[in-house]
Order: structure tokens, then sequence, then C-alpha cells
């Protein structure tokens, strides 16, 4: 068996921690599925006396992540740190330059800077891995870069965000409001302190980014990702999709069109019998469709340290294999730039819900606005009946363009007798 | 770009001749995922006359495919003919021999030779690769293998048979009989004129026998797989399954247990909830249970011309790339020889159902019996009366040993009372 592969580990936290103790419980396993050894032997973090559970003894230890990563008795860096900038990209060019392999869970780094850190991988020859930065223990990034090689890609879908998910299943299951649901998974760890980053859908646009750059073979653009998080999903419109056969999903969707490519984080409604209707909790899953596989999806854990580890660990036995790939599956200058596409161009069925004074002619005026702007409609439902007080009025469209969706609303909204901002929620037939 | 990859095809079913239109169809996106073109440049089948749809001008036709295998313009061998032996292991062991790249996705002949198959390519150092001998397009070998590397897997559960899954999606939806779903499924090309290979749930024995494999680390052995097919499923039990809140499912599914491994092929009921229950029709899916990762579900077309090929190609891509791993994951000389488990070990829930006459004493003479046997009931179930006629009587048992009950059964079979045979399903809880 080979000489073993010598890991430098920046980073204790959830993601390093679980590498290291994976590395440890697995290690013959790991070992003979690696064809040698990999042992972490150097680490660095930022405060050497927190006790993190994992005995750190005959470990060297770095206060410098940048000297860790570019010491000659490390022959891979794995970046557990994490943060876009920092000393997370700092360590990660370091270990590049020197031509060090690379592997990170960095989603945000990824999705900011992944264009110019692959090209730096590929000019210095050094591989660059990033299994755990994309929904977890699944491992998508390596059936969309490899396993699906094959296919022209068309569309990218995926529930990439576990305190989303749980959020949200928490709301429909127990008919909770947000605000109860998120504590409750803030209670359980399921949702940090500061929650935004998150709820928000930033972190699943960092995810889908990445995954649209290995989908498309283009540059990582997460600037052009359309976000909008879940804030606004409220317990009545779980509701009404549950009436009307959906779910709410916060998604990710990136398509290629004739257009370009359109990448984009929101809510959705998707049909009950959609297979990513019962993907629940804290669970993750993406559906890849190709022109010659059709659907693929995959399912699993998309956080925590086990899941997290596993992916991480995977691309450390690529490595001690020799088993290289571009970082985006083929070299720079062969990806394309294909024009983004922007939300207002989408193409797609909408549901509407609308707080209106219950008094004749509300929907008249409604209809006729939709009308106006050529959206079609597909169903009304309005629940109750108080004369002269506010009621919810639900719709749902045929097709129609965003932007004369949005028009309409505009308009919609303005009325005297809709009395709150109306909820606007895009239908998909996934 | 380096020069291009000359692969050598032989059979031009629909396996090759897939594979055949696909490397055209995407054979700029494919070299440059693989890094240089990868062409066909020789082609090999029984009947040169013949017309596929595929245009072969241009190609080198060889009469004999092991002489394909074994010529020096060659650079990869791709395995479309079939059989567990003959002509496609004649080719293959020959490529292997000569040092050559082997692609295949013959699943009988690897659960049969796989063994040593994969010995003779590790002596001579080619690589072998797979991925479409299971679960068609879905990239379950490679997510095995190298995805979920660092973990020790423990369970490995799939629908791996696209013919069973959409007869038993048709009993259930259209509450049909077996016969006269087998009937439409051949008419609409899912099933064969001879049927037996696939209802039998042989193919789906081969698949479980590779996966279990690379799963266990252990050499592939076909012979310990017990195999059950779904023959014997009428539509009552999938009648009385859904009342119980089951789906029946022809299920391969392989575990790691303290006393070996096990692995085997049968109908079971699982529960509506479980992620499996959702796939239906021609569908496959496999669950990967890993002690970090946790429970990966993949899911997606398990046969076919598009998504057969897009796994073939995917080999390819490895093998342009020069990505390489050991047939079944880590060396040979590493592979344990755990022992194999029989079904008689299994323990688990069961469900019963019984013809009986419906008489008094009837059902206290069967509790009397499984009493005996230490199976202890869950729920009992009779509906209708019509005294001194039959009824179906369903029974359903607490978790116990497989030997109890099949004890137990075969004194239930020969009471009197009972007036056909006893229908035994296994109830899983995945």
């Amino acid at each position: 068996m080979a000489h073993p592969l010598s890991v430098g580990l920046a980073g204790l936290g959830t993601v390093g921690g679980g590498t290291l103790a994976l590395l440890r419980a697995n290690a013959e396993l790991i070992a003979a599925r690696a064809g040698r050894p990999i042992t972490v032997t150097a680490v660095s973090a930022r405060d050497r006396g927190r006790d993190r559970g994992v005995p750190l003894a005959g470990l060297r230890w770095f206060e410098d992540p940048v000297a860790l990563a570019t010491d000659p008795g490390v022959d891979v860096f794995v970046e557990a740190i994490g943060g876009a900038d920092g000393p997370a990209r700092a360590s990660v060019e370091a270990a590049l330059a020197a031509g060090k392999p690379v592997v990170t869970a960095n989603k945000a780094m990824l999705a900011v800077h992944g264009a110019a850190i692959a090209a730096q991988a590929e000019a210095t020859g050094a591989p660059l891995l990033f299994e755990a930065a994309v929904a977890g223990g699944i491992p998508a990034i390596k059936a969309l870069r490899e396993g699906l090689a094959a296919n022209r890609i068309t569309r990218v879908a995926g529930i990439l965000n576990g305190t989303c998910n749980y959020i949200l299943t928490m709301m429909r299951a127990e008919a909770r409001e947000f605000a109860e649901a998120l504590a409750e998974a803030q209670r359980l760890g399921y949702a940090e302190a500061d929650p935004s980053f998150d709820i928000d859908g930033i972190d699943a646009a960092h995810k889908l980014a990445i995954l649209a750059a290995l989908a498309f073979g283009r540059p990582v653009d997460f600037g052009s990702v359309h976000v909008e998080g879940i804030r606004s999903v409220s317990a009545l419109d779980i509701a009404f999709a549950g009436e009307l056969g959906y779910r709410i999903k916060l998604l990710g969707i990136a398509e290629r069109t004739a257009a370009g490519v359109s990448a984009r984080i929101h809510p959705v409604m998707i049909p009950v019998t959609s297979p990513l209707a019962p993907v629940e909790g804290v669970f993750n899953a993406v559906a890849f469709e190709g022109d010659f596989v059709g659907r693929v999806l995959l399912e699993g854990r998309g956080a925590g340290a086990g899941p997290t580890a596993s992916a991480i660990v995977a691309d450390l036995i690529d490595i001690a294999r020799g088993r290289h790939t571009p970082p985006f599956g083929m070299a720079a200058s062969l990806l394309s730039a294909e024009p983004a596409v922007p939300i207002t161009e989408r193409e797609g069925a909408y549901y509407l819900r609308l707080m209106v004074v219950d008094r004749p002619g509300v929907i008249a005026d409604i209809s006729a606005i939709l009308r106006d702007h050529s959206v079609s409609l597909e169903s009304m439902l309005q629940r109750g009946r108080s004369p002269g007080e506010a009621v919810p009025v639900v719709l749902t469209t045929h097709i129609c363009r965003e932007a004369a969706m949005a028009a309409a609303l505009a308009r919609i909204g303005a009325l005297d007798s809709v009395i709150a901002p109306p909820t606007l929620l895009r239908i998909e037939a996934l």
C-alpha cells in the first residue's frame, strides 16, 4: 500500500471536527477504498484551548491556516473555516498556488469566487473538490459532474436548505405560523440564532449557483441568481396549497432555455405527486434532468457533521486514488457564458391570495385587471362569507409571463377593496 | 485537446445502439467533459444486414467480438452483447487480458463471474466499469463506490427491476390481477415475451449481488442471494396492503448484521410513508444507509436505450479522464468473505393471508399454532361473513424469526379449515 495521504485541516467546528472523527472511525475501510491511509497530521483553528470532543494529540497545530495550507508536510488542504473571504479564501488560494489539492465545504466562497478559484486550480494543476458544499452527504456534485456527464442537462431543481424545509414541514404538519416554526427550529439547533442566511434563501442560492455552473458548463455566477426566502409564507397559504393539491417548498431551480440560463430560489407550490413533495424535515433532494437519462433524483441529509464529513472524505479518497476532474467538469476555456435570463421572463402558473372586502364587484375588478394583462384564470376560491369584512380570495392562473403577472399584481394591490399586500407564489409542475 | 478515445462496441441492440446514438448526439459536450473526443471506430454484432436506425458508415465491422476486443486500433472495449457466458464473457476476458479497459452493462455476467473477472482486471491493470449494469441511468455504482466511500454501509435496499415495478403499480392502480398486468406490460414493451427473467426476480438478484459486493467489500456472490419473484402476488393482497397502510414492492435488500451479510429479492410490504413507496411504474430506486451519511436515496429510469447509454458513456468519460478505481472499490485481496446469512435467519414482521372456512374455532386453531412457535400477532382482519364458506383472514405479526414463521405456516397450511396455500409477505420498515 502506498504512503499515507497527509491532510492539513483548517477549521475544527462541526464540519472539521466531523471530518477528523470520520477519518479516525473508519480509518481501515477508508485506507482500503483509497488505496492508502488518509491521516490528518496538522490542524488550525481559532481557539486552541477549546474542547472540541475530538483528541488533537499528535497533530501539529498552526495558528495561521495559510501557513498550514502551504506546509511541505501537508499533501492535501481541507478548508472547513467558512465564509466567502478572509482566512478561508486566503488559505485556499495559498494551497492552490502551491499546487496542493484542496477540499472545501465552503459554498459561499465557491458561489462568490468560484470562477476565479477554479481558474487558479486549473492553472496550477491542483485538484479542487467540493462535494460537501452542496446538499451535504448526497453525492450530488459527483453525480452531476461525472455520473450524468454524458447528458445535456436541461434542469436542476432541489430542496437545498434543510432549515427552510424543516420550517415549512412544521408549518404544514402542525399548522403553525412561520415565526413559531422558526423558534422551534432554533430550539432544536436546525436554525442559527441569526437565521437570515438560511431563511432568506442565500445559502440555497450559493448551492444553486454551483450546481448551475456544473450543469450548464458556465462560470459560477451568484449575482444572476434570483433569491427570495420563506419569511412571507403563511400558514394560511400552506393550508390553501393543501386544498389545491400542492405543497409549498423552498426550491432552487436552474433551467436552460432557448434564451439562456435562469437560476432562482423562491418558495414554490409543487403538486403533492411530485417526487420532491414527500421530502420533509431537514432532508435535501436534488433532481437533474438530462436529455438521455431523463430525471434522476437524489435525496439525503443536507447538513450535519456526519453527512458533511462523508462528502469531504469522499473527495479525499478521490485525491488519494488520483481521480482527477476539472473543478467544474471541463476546462475553464470551454465554459460558455450563456446569457442569464431574469425572473421577469419566467413562463409559468401562479397562485395569488388576496385579502379583500367581501362586497359585490370585487372579483369583477380583479378579473378585469388580469384580463387586461392577458393572465388567464384557472381557478378561484373564496371560503366563507362576511359581508363588508375581509375574506381571503385565492386565484390560480394558467401559464403566463411573470412580467405580465407582476404588472397585474401592482394594479390589483392598489385596489381599495384589497386591504393587504397580495401574496404571490409560483406554481411549478416538477 | 488529447487524441480521441477509440471505442470498440460489441452488440448493437438497445444498449449498443443507444450508446452509439448518444456519443454522436452529444459529441462536443462529451469531448469537453472527457477532455478528448470519444468516438466509436469499430463495431461487432450478429447480423450485419439488419437496419438498426443508426448509420454504421465509416465504422470497421468485426464478425468476432473477441477480435474486436483485442484489436490494436481499439482503446476501450464496450460489451453490450449480454448473457453471462458465450461471446460476452469471452470478449471481455480477451480485452482485459490485452490490458484494455472494458465497459459493460452485463449484470448477469458480473453477478455470476464478477469476482473472477474483477481479479483478472486487477491483474492486468485494465479498468473494468459497469455503471449501466445496475439501475440503468441512476449513477448508483459511482455513488456507492466513490460518493459514499467514507461510510461503512449497513444496508442497501432498492427497486431494481422496472418490469416488476410496472406490473405491481398497474395491479394496485387499476386493481388488476398479475396475469392481466403482465400482458399489458408485454404489450407496451416493458416485459419480454418470456418474462421469467424479470418477474421471477433473477434480473434484480443479479443487480443486488453486484451492489452487495460493492457495499460490503466482498466478492460477488450471486449464489447466496435468496430470490423470489412476483408471480404469487395477488390483487387481493395488494388491496389488503393498502388497507393496512402498506405498498407491495419487489425489493432487493442487502444487509450487514453481526452474523454476516444477507441478500434477498422478494416482494415486501413497506409503509406508504417509505421513500421507496412512491417510486412507481418503470422507475428504479436505491437507498443506501451509511454510518456517517445516514440514508441516501437515488431514483431514476432503470432501463431503456437513453438511460443505459448515459451510464455507459459516463464510464467512458471516466476512462478518458483516467479516473481509475478498482472494480469493486478496493483491491481484491482486501475483500472480505463475511458469511452469507440465510433467509431463515431473517428477523422481521410478516403479513399472512389465509383462505379459511368461516366457522367457529378456526382463528383459535391458528392463534394456538402461532403461539406454539412464539409468533406474536399484531393485527387480525376478517372482512365479511359467509358461514360455512371460504373467507380471507389477514394477520400481521410482530417481529419474529423467519424459521419460526415458516414452521408455524407449515402447520397452519395443513389445517382442514385452511382451504388454499397461505400467502406470506415480509413487512419491512424501510
